[in-house]
C-alpha cells in the first residue's frame, strides 16, 4: 500500500520526547533551530509521519501529522483561547457536525472558529462576527494555516445589531456582554436551534441566564469542565501537582417559541434525568 | 422561507420545563403518555421545532429536534456509557472529523460508536469490534435510531487477535484489558495515528501507559474531566450540590516508529508547553 | 495497664462493616434495634472500644469511641451543616486553638459551634449568636451530647446590632446576609484578629468581600474545598462515582487599622507566595 | 482595656496589600529590607497588631500577629509539606484535640508536627519518629519558632521497628512505605484509636488499604481535598486560573479487634450514611 509521505511544503509537528513540540512548515532548502539542536528540512522530506529524525545534537524528534488540536494550541493568539475540553463539549451540546450552519459572535483569535470550521465540513459554514479588525487578521491567518478558511466567513460587524443569517443550527457567543446578543441569536436561530456561550465570570452567566429565559430559550443550563492531568506511572501514579483551575463557564440553551419562560429548573450536564 | 416542520415519523424530543424529556417517534394515530399528562401525536404533526404543546393536564412540552447528544443520552444501554464531556475531548485529542477512518474496540451499547459515526460523516467510517453478540444488537438499534448506521461496520470479533483494517486515523479502546490491544492498534494505525483509551481505573491507565511506550507510542498522556453543573441564578449563583465525580480516565497517544520509547515525560492536557 | 472500658451511660458508635453506623447511649437494661438485628446493651458494658459484638442475626458491629466528627455528622439538624472539610480549614485559617476566644454569628444547629468548642478547650470560649429560639434548643442538645456545653455561651440576640464581646481572636459568620455583620465583627475583634465566613453562594462572597475591604480587613481571600472520595482497591482503584460538589465558599480575612483598603490582590489558599 | 502591643523580640507577620508577606522577629536596633523598601523595627515596637507601617518607599505594611498557619506556611522545609487543607481534615477525622496523645511517623520538616502540637495543648503530647537526623534539626527549629517545642518529643528511630508508646489516641503516617507501619501503629493505638496516612500516590493508598484491613482496622476510607481559590470581585467573580491539583491522598481508619476484616465497603467523606 502506498504511504502518505512528507513533502516540501507539508506542515509537520516536530515532537520531542522531552515534551516540547513545534508546528513547522517544511521548506526543503531551510533548516529548523531548536534548543535541542538543528534539523535540516531536506532530511524530513520523503519520511513517513511517525518517523524519527535526529538533531545535530543527537536529540530525537518525532514527525507527526498535525491534528486540529495542534493547530488550535499552536495558533497565534492575542486573547484567551477556548480550550479543547470546552470546544469538545460545546460541539456535543450544540449538535454541531458535518453540514451545520453556525454563527459565532466574537471571532477573537479564531481558535473556536477554526475548530468549528473543521467539524462542519464539507457542506456546513461558519459565519463569525468580530468588531476589531486586528483580530480578524489574526483569525484569518490561523484559519489559513489549518486549511479551513473555505468554511468560514468572517464579518467585521457588530453582532449586537443583528446577524445577517437566519435558520442557523447553532449560535456561539464569546463576547464580554453576551446578554446583548440574546435577541440577535434568537432571530438568527431556527426553531429548536442551539446556543452556547463561553463565560469567564459567574456574573456573565447570571445575567445571560435571565435574558435567555425571558427570550423563550429553554434547557438553559451551565457547566464548567475541570481538566486534571494524571501521571500514570507504574507503581507511582498520581494527579499532576498543578492544573488550570478555570477557563470559562459554558452555558447552553435551545430556542423555543414559548411565550415567557419562567422556568428556573436547571438540568445537570449528565444529570439524573438524562443519564 | 420554508420552515422544516414535524411530520408523521419524525423523532422529537419532548422537553418539559420541569427538567424531564422524552425522545419519541411521532406516529400520528397514537398518543404519548407521561406523568405530566397525555399528548396526541396528531397535535404535533405540522408544528415547528421549538413550538409548544400542552398535555391534557395543561402541562407545556417543547418540541425539540433531537441532537446527537439527545440520542446518546437516551440510548438503550446495558453498560456504563461514555459521557459527552469525554466524547468531546476524545474527538479533539484524536483529530477525528469528517472523513476519518476510525477503529473502535469494545462497541458496548454503541454510544461512543454513534457519536464517532456522526463526526466522520459523510466520507469516513467506523469499524467497531465487539465479542458479545447481545451488545451488538443493542448498538445496532441505537445507531439506527440516530440514523447513523451507514457509517459503521460492527464486527463480532476478538480485537486482541488483530484488527482487519490498516492505515486507520484513530483507534479507540474501551475494554477491560486495554493493554492487550496495544499491538493490534499499532498495526492498524497509520504512522502518527492517534489512540484513545477509556479507563475506569487508574490501574488500567498504569498498565496501558507502560505498554504504549514499549510499543513506540509517543505523546502518551492521561487526563480526567470533571463536569460541574452551575446554578446560575440572579443573586444566588452556586455550583450544584452533587455531581458525577468520576466517569473514566482518558489516555491519548500517537503512533511513532521510535524503537524504544523510554520517555516518562508527560504533558498536561492544556499544559505550559501547548498553551 | 488499665484499659478504658465501656460503661453503662457511655456513648458508643456502633459501626457495621457494611458502612452504616449509629451513635447510641448505652443503657444496660435496654437493647438497640437495627435492620442488621438486635444488640443487648448488657453485652456491650465491660467491653473495650475496638471490640466486636454480634447482633442476634449474626452481624458484626464494632464498638468505637465517638470522635468529635461522629458527634458532628450524627448531630440533630434542621439546617445545612458545616462539613468537616470546611471546619478543618476554618480552624487553620483563623488560628483557632486551645484558649481562643471565638464569636460565632448564626448558631444554627450548632455543628460548627460544637467543633469550635472542642478546639478552644480548656481555657477558651465560644460566644454564639442566634435569633431563632428553636435553633438554640437544637444546638444546645447537640452540644450537650458531645459534652462541650461548658465552652459555649449561646445568645438569643441579633448579631447585626453588635456583639457584646471585644478583643475576640476570631469571628465566624454563617448567616444569609454576612455583610451586615462586618462592622460588628470589626468592633468585636482584636487588632489582627481573624474572620471566617461560610457562604453558599458566590453573590454573598462578592458583597462580603467589598464590605470587608471597606472596613479595613486585609488578607481577604476566598476558597472552596472539594472532597473526593477514593476507592483504593488492589488493582482497581478509582475515585467514587458521585460526590458532593459544593457545600460553601469560605472567606477569610484579618482585621487591620488600615484607613481604606482598596486592595484587590487576592492570595491563593496555598499560593505561590505562601508555599 | 489594655491592648497587647508589639515588643522587642515579638514575631510579626508583615503583610503587604500586594499579597507578599514576611514572618520576622522584631529586633529593635535592626531594620528589615524588602523590595517594597525598608522598615525600621524601632518603628514597630509599641504598635498594635493590625496597625500599618510605611516603608521608606511609602509602601504600606500591615503588622499581623502570626497564626499557626503562618508559621506552617513560612516554615523552613526540605520536603513536600502537608498543606493546611489536609491538616484540617486530618485533625477532624482522627479526633485530635486538647489532651490527645499522638504518634507521628515521618517528622520531615515538622510542619504537620507543629500543627498537631498546637492542637493537643496544653495536656497532650506528640511523639514524632524520624530516621534522618538532618530533618530532625529542621523540625526542631520550626517547632521552636512557633513556640510549640514543649508539646513534642522527636525520636531518631526507625518506626517500622515499633513505637515506644502504647494507648495512643492517633497515629499519623507520612512515610514512603506506610504499609510497613501498620503493625507498629496497631500496637501503639488504643482500641478504637484513629490512624491517618498522607499518601502522594494512589499505589501507596492501595497497598496500605489492604494491610490495614488485614490488621483489623475498620472504617478504612480515602479522600483527597481539592482547594480552589475564588476571585470574589464585584461583577466579575470567577475561580482563579491556576490551582494546586494534588497534594496527597488521605487515608483514615480506626483500630478494632476484629479478627479478619475483609470488608471492602468504603464510606465517603461526607457520604450518604453520615450526612
Amino acid at each position: 500500500m502506498l504511504k502518505h509521505l512528507i513533502e516540501d511544503g507539508s506542515t509537520v509537528l516536530l515532537y520531542s520526547l522531552k515534551g516540547k513540540s513545534w508546528l513547522v512548515k517544511v521548506v526543503s532548502k531551510n533548516e529548523f533551530h531548536t534548543h535541542f539542536g538543528v534539523v535540516k528540512f531536506s532530511d524530513i522530506v520523503g519520511k513517513r509521519y511517525g518517523d524519527v529524525v535526529q538533531t545535530n545534537l543527537g536529540q530525537e524528534l518525532i514527525l507527526l501529522e498535525p491534528l486540529l488540536v495542534d493547530y488550535l494550541m499552536k495558533s497565534e493568539r492575542r486573547t484567551q483561547i477556548v480550550y479543547p475540553k470546552d470546544i469538545g463539549i460545546i460541539i456535543l451540546e450544540t449538535g454541531i457536525g458535518p453540514g451545520s450552519m453556525v454563527i459565532e459572535a466574537g471571532t477573537g483569535s479564531g481558535v473556536l472558529t477554526t475548530a468549528i470550521a473543521n467539524f462542519v465540513r464539507p457542506t456546513g459554514k461558519v459565519y463569525s462576527y468580530e468588531i476589531r479588525p486586528e483580530f480578524i487578521e489574526i483569525a484569518e491567518r490561523n484559519l489559513k494555516k489549518a486549511g479551513l478558511q473555505d468554511y468560514v466567513v468572517i464579518k467585521n460587524k457588530d453582532a449586537s445589531q443583528g446577524f445577517d443569517e437566519t435558520e442557523a443550527d447553532a449560535v456561539l457567543i464569546d463576547v464580554g456582554a453576551p446578554w446583548s446578543l440574546v435577541k440577535p441569536a434568537f432571530n438568527a436561530l431556527k426553531g429548536g436551534g442551539a446556543l452556547a456561550a463561553i463565560l469567564p465570570t459567574i456574573n456573565q452567566a447570571e445575567k445571560l441566564a435571565v435574558e435567555l429565559k425571558k427570550a423563550g430559550f429553554v434547557k438553559v443550563h451551565t457547566i464548567e469542565l475541570l481538566c486534571r492531568s494524571i501521571e500514570a506511572r507504574e507503581g507511582m501514579s498520581r494527579p499532576s501537582t498543578r492544573m488550570i483551575a478555570h477557563t470559562a463557564y459554558l452555558m447552553f440553551a435551545r430556542k423555543s417559541f414559548l411565550k415567557v419562560n419562567t422556568s428556573c429548573k436547571e438540568y445537570p450536564c449528565e444529570g439524573s434525568e438524562l443519564a
